[in-house]
């Protein structure tokens, strides 16, 4: 049996509550099939459109409502990890009890140290929230400062910086949560960033990648696998062109290479990948897996996915 | 050494991210006291500021923002333990590191179980949010239909049904967690209410009461003391009268005869003496202290605060 980490991509949640609980019935049903075989499962996921939906709402009620206080933006990825840790814990809670499998799920809010010095704090290129039309996001960029950019052909998205995340402040609860058998939910959407200063640690405005997180998370439980599950069955070169070619194994060697080359897209891909190469090459045996939630269980069966590996 | 469940008050966080940030760090002196002495600490607190906030907010932004999901009350309670529990672990963690001791602290995402047929649920009692005068309530309950009431001559408030705590969904893994040493904080604003449909859990528009959840748990953990903190140092009989009188103990029956004869406003005392008769009914030798912050740890001591015991 393996220790696995499953970092959820924004498919396995969906973009508001209902669809949320929907969502996270089918992704409940993927991951309790680890859980079934007797694999010990972590699970951590992204916050990108919840956390612009909730700071889009408390900066719209300051302006529209009296009596409403700032709320920064490490408030809101807590906000974030609050919401979407009951949801996962719900439905991950109901599929086990559906299979009359007993074990405590448990959502832990968690804080991830970050540099203040990191350069990501000048350059934004973190997407969160909704996608917008061109003319929506200059109004945005204009009535609130926000800085947009288009995303992937999907439409335009609020930018914010996305340090590295260096180590989990929760880490120590996490590791004997795990080891004493809790399925446990952390790093949700990459982690309330936080830097140090003295003995202090200060929410600072960003939203750590949680590919990343996802994987000094790994390192530190020492799992065997990370799982990144993400919206295709496995990596591709030459994605969405003619001559797209689908990856079952990557050396981590091979992946630097194609990741060089430009296959892999900033902001979508290319933070997975890195992440599954970090993680592959931390300790010997360890492995990486890019895919799909509806594959990710023959995945780690050799059946479906990317693997990466050193 | 004794298990300690502190329970604590509005007046332990503020209204605001920045208030509660430094309301925190007095509440985190308090805290630790205990801790460094050798005692066990499990902590949980209100929300009645926080998660009216957020739907005020959440609310304001459907109105006059395209593209902002209904948000339900126990999504928004979710989220308000995502945000309290961040600033309560960063805080205590922070004195906790200040004073050199090493322990994990960790906020633990909390479901609590209601009764669907709870009369509460045709009869709002709960007051949350923000502090309105007569004129602003008659707004907002002809804009939004909110059930509004005046609250101890300190405003108007919303009103939101409050059923009865029955169970905590997440009891297994808080008790794993405080017996590894954690300092954990759970079952904040009382939980998230849900209710029991089969095997599912669905969420439902409630705040269950702090004391009565902490209570709850504080029977479940086996906890020596229920800490109540609150805004008075002792709890009185004819409150703010000129025969006030403060009480340093108070045996169970006398604390039910006094709230029989109305000593106790509902809402306000009256639910911290019902968790505190009834933690001290529960077992023999667990007391319940309802005190400030301030007198906390002197009221263990027995020379602060009123001790109710069976």
């Amino acid at each position: 049996m393996s220790r696995l980490l499953i970092a959820l991509g924004g498919n396995a949640l969906g973009d508001n509550p209902k669809e949320q609980i929907q969502a996270v019935k089918r992704t409940a049903i993927s991951i309790v099939k680890f859980i079934r075989e007797g694999h010990e499962v972590i699970i951590t996921h992204g916050n990108g459109p919840q956390v612009g939906m909730i700071q889009l709402a408390m900066e719209s009620a300051i302006k529209y409502e009296s009596k409403i206080p700032e709320i920064p933006l490490a408030e809101s990825v807590a906000m974030s990890q609050g919401y979407i840790g009951y949801h996962l814990q719900n439905g991950i809670g109901e599929e086990l009890n559906r299979q009359g499998i007993i074990k405590p799920v448990v959502t832990v809010i968690t804080q991830v140290i970050v540099d203040p010095e990191d350069p990501a704090f000048k350059n934004p290129t973190k997407p969160i929230g909704n996608f917008y039309t061109e003319e929506e996001a200059k109004v945005l960029a204009e009535s609130r400062g926000y800085i947009m950019k288009e995303d992937s052909g999907r439409g335009w998205r609020k930018l914010v910086p996305s340090p590295k995340p260096i180590d989990i402040v929760e880490k120590d609860a996490i590791i004997s949560m795990v080891n004493s058998g809790n399925v446990v939910i952390a790093v949700g959407g990459g982690g309330i960033p936080v830097v140090r200063e003295g003995s202090r640690l200060v929410g600072v405005p960003a939203v750590i990648d949680k590919d990343l997180a996802s994987e000094k998370l790994a390192e530190i439980l020492d799992c065997d696998y990370l799982l990144i599950l993400t919206a295709v069955d496995r990596v591709s070169l030459n994605f969405r062109k003619d001559n797209e070619r689908k990856l079952m194994k990557l050396r981590v060697e091979e992946a630097a290479k194609y990741a060089e080359e430009g296959h892999f897209p900033p902001g979508s891909m290319l933070p997975k990948i890195q992440a599954a190469m970090d993680f592959a090459n931390s300790k010997p045996g360890r492995k990486s897996i890019i895919t799909s939630l509806e594959k990710a269980y023959e995945s780690l069966l050799g059946r479906e996915g990317t693997l990466i590996y050193s």
